[in-house]
């Protein structure tokens, strides 16, 4: 597999994977594992398409999540975080890995607002709950059946 | 949702999840995640039922993997790890924690060796390469729809 096939490849299991595993480092320096929305899911969420279309990183990837959530504190001490996208059935995985950015700017928490995000966010857009999480990774590696790849995207921050 | 629940949910996620996500913390600190073969998963692996119920802590969770591989490293450097097993469709989900352990007995390398895992393992059983990844969890967070629950699993060490 060459790596545009692998790109080709990890971009589809991101578009189809129902759901993204999100894990950061807590305060005890342990890594912690959740499922996450993955808005990138092209079935569940098609208003995100553009946004994600306008991305200069392909594997830019968002998440809402609440200010006060432990994810926050745990970014905030150390933002080193990976997602892992995976098609359980065929056993394909894609991990990818980087610095998380927690962004407050409107025009970002207007872009990603959920349909019905008042149950999470009572206040609504401008909840002052409602943080947007980024990563634009700067590694990753996809993984086939017994192969794997490792591939770098990017300046290391 | 009171603990007993929470164990009794947990468990049956733990014996129906297709994959489990293991993360290790890479040799620079960073979380790496990968989807593992459930050895507990009933449907996929009968042959391990009595293993498993034999375990004294029943949230166990035992791995066979490459002694050369880098989550092998990884747990050398630093053996905190955290595994995760998941029902994207109705988003439970269960987090376990605490520190793996390597283990190369023999007893245990013939209690999980998989059928066909000559293709792991060319050497078969005594094969160098094939290490036990265990985990006896001293913490967990249980995650169903907007509720989450945290709780511990005997002494910490």
């Amino acid at each position: 597999m060459n790596f545009e096939e692998m790109k080709r490849n990890s971009l589809e299991l991101i578009e189809k994977s129902k759901a993204v595993y999100l894990t950061t480092i807590d305060l005890n320096g342990r890594p912690m594992t959740r499922a996450m929305l993955n808005l990138r899911n092209l079935e569940q969420f098609p208003e995100y398409k553009n946004f994600f279309k306008k991305q200069q990183n392909k594997f830019s990837i968002y998440f809402s999540t609440n200010t006060s959530s432990s994810k926050v504190k745990h970014i905030k001490k150390n933002p080193a975080i990976c997602v892992y996208f995976c098609d359980p059935e065929d056993f394909h995985g894609l991990m990818l890995a980087g610095d998380g950015e927690l962004l407050y700017d409107k025009d970002l928490r207007e872009a990603l607002w959920l349909e019905g995000g008042e149950k999470y966010y009572p206040e609504g857009i401008d909840d002052p709950d409602y943080t947007v999480l980024r990563l634009v990774p700067d590694y990753g590696r996809y993984y086939y059946h017994l192969g794997k790849l490792d591939f770098e995207l990017g300046e290391k921050k």
